[in-house]
């Protein structure tokens, strides 16, 4: 193998290293410890567990974590009463909706129901466009975890073709639109994409998020291509990983690789979203007269 | 030449006598005129030209137009509040912000101000999400306008490569996800792209939405190809017209092919937007126990 690995199990540590750091400060600062409310519906075993190592790491960088969880028969309208609820909780900074919801929800209407300023899982409309318009709003999580695990190794992207493979709108979607950002020239591919081998074979970075296991063959990476896997279906990432790691530069393993910079970007979002509140309400309260 | 014309001034017509017929009929069932509302900051020629066409277009329709005009020196916030009005205003059917406006307003603020029901012009944020997400919203006028240019001409989109260049909030960036729903591979150039030649080259479908004249060479076109030119700096296209014209398959003349398709869209998108006003009153008529 000749490509070296993206450590996102390392540069995540150093960035919740950095949120606790700001947990601390923001506790001092305003006497109050921030809060993620983490909403799970029905009782699907994976969600459980990611709704869990959620709670667990924001106990680790202080923060606390508020679970809601809700029975799989539920429907829409209670699903985003309940999250209006907590979008208009002032003691609530962030929502996290653990998708995927049973089928007969209506996903997008829920996640609509999440406030912008505390949509820290970047999944609302508002965050997507703002994402694309490069506003600066949150960034779904996977997506802003792949762009700092980019940069925490100098990734250079200006100039550069990109390949995203998927288009989800919680993942490929956005990830293109960062990547657009940032001056890369993006390609997206599909399930429908004619010549898969061939777009990926001239891209100098590919993301593969289309989770379906292995789909990306080792022998298409151009040689000292960037590959970021975002796959995770049945434990296994959406590239041939050891065929890919003797021709790219730099790769992510699947574990270890996306899975750990997607919570960390969840939570420093998090601490971002509760500075932004404190502010905003510190501004409120400034007479009128001042202002 | 090789190429046939995609002819945007006829199929724009037929567009228009369809939305005549339904503001016909609309008018016979509701008793009132749809209205658009036209927002005009500063005196540029060109943008008093544009808001003229459209004025000019909705009486040709049988709609009425409402025509705002404001000082060039105007805050942001007195932009903000005119728009806001327009949008909790009953009788207005669709609202119109000309762009660019004067540097020293916030643009986006003022778009986000425009109600989604209103925004026939596809420019708010909501907008741009459901257009990435399919989810059935307003297309930005241009953007929606091509693809009903490219559907007039039976133009088949799914599992070929589109390659758009530019990436404008308003164009380029919509296009492409336009031509993503529908089952297109799509690549985003623009001014950092190391090489444009060589991604034109590749290109089943090319759209030009840079707003430099004559960026695109005859020479780049891959024979075949459909070339849609949504450039119209100076009066000229951002494509080498004749010389793509001997390649490419179909291709949009400028002016009489992009041009005349966004107003029909526009159009065509508030007396949408119109009907969606009526049947949203209508139900929340009725007595809540019938609900």
């Amino acid at each position: 193998m000749t490509a070296q690995i993206l450590d996102g199990r390392a540069v995540a540590a150093g960035i919740l290293d950095d949120v606790k750091h700001d947990v601390g400060e923001f506790i001092k600062e305003y006497g109050r410890v921030p809060v993620l409310a983490t909403v799970l519906v029905g009782d699907d075993p994976a969600s459980h567990t990611y709704v869990r190592m959620k709670a667990n790491r924001c106990r680790d960088v202080g923060m606390n974590s508020r679970r809601i969880e809700l029975d799989a028969s539920i429907t829409t309208e209670t699903l985003v009463n309940q999250i209006r609820e907590l979008s208009e909780d002032p003691e609530v900074d962030g929502i996290l909706l653990q998708h995927p919801v049973p089928d007969h929800i209506d996903e997008r209407a829920a996640f609509e129901a999440i406030a912008p300023s505390k949509d820290v899982d970047g999944v609302t409309r508002t965050s997507f466009a703002m994402m694309a318009f490069d506003e600066g709003g949150f960034a779904s999580a996977t997506p802003g975890g792949i762009m700092a695990l980019l940069d925490a190794y100098d990734i250079p992207l200006a100039g550069k073709h990109a390949v995203v493979v998927g288009r989800s709108p919680i993942l490929g979607k956005p990830v293109g639109m960062l990547l657009l950002a940032r001056d890369a020239t993006v390609t997206y591919c599909h399930s429908r994409t004619a010549d898969l081998a061939e777009q990926v074979a001239r891209a100098d970075v590919v993301v593969a998020a289309a989770g379906r296991p292995e789909l990306i063959r080792g022998e298409w990476i151009k040689p000292g291509a960037v590959v970021v896997d975002a796959g995770y279906a049945d434990n296994r990432g959406d590239v041939e990983f050891e065929a890919a790691a003797e021709r790219a530069s730099y790769i992510t393993p699947v574990p270890g690789g996306v899975g750990p910079m997607t919570i960390a970007t969840l939570l420093a979002q998090t601490i971002r979203a509760a500075r932004a509140h404190e502010t905003a309400r510190q501004n409120s309260a400034i007479p009128a007269r001042n202002q």
